[in-house]
């Protein structure tokens, strides 16, 4: 209703997550009321975006150039390597601060339904690294979902079997939570992997 | 952190209303990992509405000719005039099918201590085609804020000094409305307006 280049806009902004209709036509309003300079400038860093990112050759997350910055990175300790679900988590990870090794992103998880395995989410590739990299400890933060687990369990089984030590990211009632408010199933998992003091 | 194009993308994301660092790093991932194809049409849609979007030179509303679509509608009320304040406001208006007349879009309202007086939000204009053309009825439906309320009177008061009629919209407790949560203001409103049955 609004005539078809702002309908097209509107219906374009759809595709960003979480937003529905009404938002749309709000952001729709937003560029074209006020921030036409702005409106340009996105339509290029995201047409940028999408022609020029690609992905990291050896640990899969997007990157400009064939290597990461983080895999380009001899600063880091380079004989640890943490295998995560998505670029999400890689960078949710770094912001934290808690890890210092490179990395491996799946891009996924198994999910044998939907026709989703090893190979799929570049098990080959990980377990080749593992091969031929002097890889001391794999540590696996997939998330505590059944197949973020059933994928950790997967390549833990492998790993060993190449003679690397496997970790598992610990689980249990997050910094701050009130055990009242805290899951069951989260709390089955802090009692199950309590630790002596 | 996510190198240059990456870091540039959720920046600019950053200029849509609603989007703080948090979701615009979620969108720009999601673009990324899924959806390159909608992310181009995004980036053409937002550059095309910039580029081509300009105002219908009647009403002041967004559009792609010189004439908007409502203006160009010979089969609306011709001798009926709605005031608004943004796009939005008439957009929400047009979905309520309230109304079948045209519009006048003010793209903002009365506010001396920012500079913005009555040529600053068209009036002028306004009042031209209240002489120019055979209005029947001039419907003020700007916000009930202070600078509304104002901005209603002011052209209210040359409206009828035209020889117009002038009506503003209604305010009281909306449907649905439980008096309980409605606020002060609105109740007095409802009071002060109270109808006769």
């Amino acid at each position: 209703m609004f005539g078809k280049v702002i309908d097209e806009l509107i219906d374009s902004l759809r595709c960003l997550p979480g937003v529905g209709p009404k938002s749309a036509q709000r952001m729709a309003l937003h560029l074209l009321e006020r921030d036409r300079k702005s409106a340009s400038r996105l339509a290029n860093a995201i047409a940028n975006a999408a022609e020029k990112i690609g992905r990291c050759e050896l640990c899969r997350i997007f990157s400009e150039t064939k290597e990461c910055e983080i895999c380009g990175n001899h600063r880091r300790e380079q004989r640890q390597l943490c295998v995560v679900e998505t670029p999400a988590d890689l960078f949710a990870i770094e912001q934290s601060g808690s890890y210092r090794g490179r990395y491996f992103v799946l891009l996924g998880h198994l999910s044998p339904i939907d026709g989703i395995g090893p190979a799929e989410i570049g098990i080959d590739q990980l377990l080749q690294r593992l091969s031929d990299e002097d890889i001391e400890e794999l540590i696996l933060a997939t998330n505590l979902t059944v197949e973020g687990e059933a994928t950790a369990h997967f390549i833990g089984e492998r790993a060993l079997a190449l003679g690397v030590q496997v970790s598992r990211i610990a689980h249990g009632v997050p910094l701050g939570g009130e055990l009242e408010y805290v899951d069951g199933s989260t709390l089955l998992h802090a009692f199950s992997s309590r630790k002596r003091l």
